[in-house]
């Protein structure tokens, strides 16, 4: 197996999901995530499985102004190539009630597995909150 | 390989991991992470490196009655062994000026990579806060 091939396919996997996440398309967005995802996002429970996920992101994707991009910073691909990681640099963005957007900076850790028919999936998925602003790409959609 | 075993150490690893942050012995403590490790706490930039991470641990040590505490919750090994990741739970405690303690709750995802040895070391470290408590063991140093 090439490894460097699929580590640049995990980096690609990750900048069309952002381009997924501009899409505004709920389906789109969720079929990144493996069926058995587990979600982790800052000061809130672990979000666990697809069907739990969906409501998530349409939670998400109701507030006012919201906006997410993210680019990966690296990959690795474990020697079996079955599993991968990335770390990855975001941006949201959510508007308060007087209409002004506010923009938050977070750094990810996501873990991949392949599903039966070869695609990456992400299975894990968490961030926190980065001190700093990082300039980061719009993705455009699609 | 027995991946089963290997996930059995993950799990073990982990717990041994505890039992020396509950010892406070710094350099028992670092043994743990790789050499090239990234460390990724809550609202802090990422700390990259075993030196860094050395001052990171040090800091926190150096917090007013700091203590932390965690249990695996579940680990994973890629196919090849080369590669595992596990969900974890943790408490941090941390006393305020008049000397009351406070708990956090806390959530995290560390990926782990075989060293040339063997050895299972500590690659990425991530968390984030948890909304509500989880009952944690002590553990019991060493």
């Amino acid at each position: 197996m090439d490894l460097e091939a699929e580590r640049v396919v995990l980096m690609e996997t990750s900048r069309e999901w952002a381009r997924a996440a501009a899409s505004g398309d709920l389906e789109r967005m969720l079929s990144f995530w493996s069926d058995d995802a587990v979600v982790m996002p800052p000061g809130q429970p672990s979000v666990v499985g697809k069907a739990a996920i969906r409501e998530f992101v349409k939670r998400a994707l109701a507030i006012p102004g919201f906006t997410i991009v993210w680019e990966p910073e690296r990959a690795a691909v474990a020697d079996g190539g079955d599993v991968g990681y990335m770390v990855e640099r975001n941006r949201t963005t959510a508007s308060d009630p007087s209409g002004t957007a506010h923009m938050q900076f977070g750094k990810a850790v996501t873990i991949w597995r392949k599903d039966p028919t070869g695609a990456w999936k992400c299975a894990i998925d968490v961030w926190n909150e980065n001190p700093t602003e990082w300039a980061l790409p719009v993705p455009v959609a699609p």
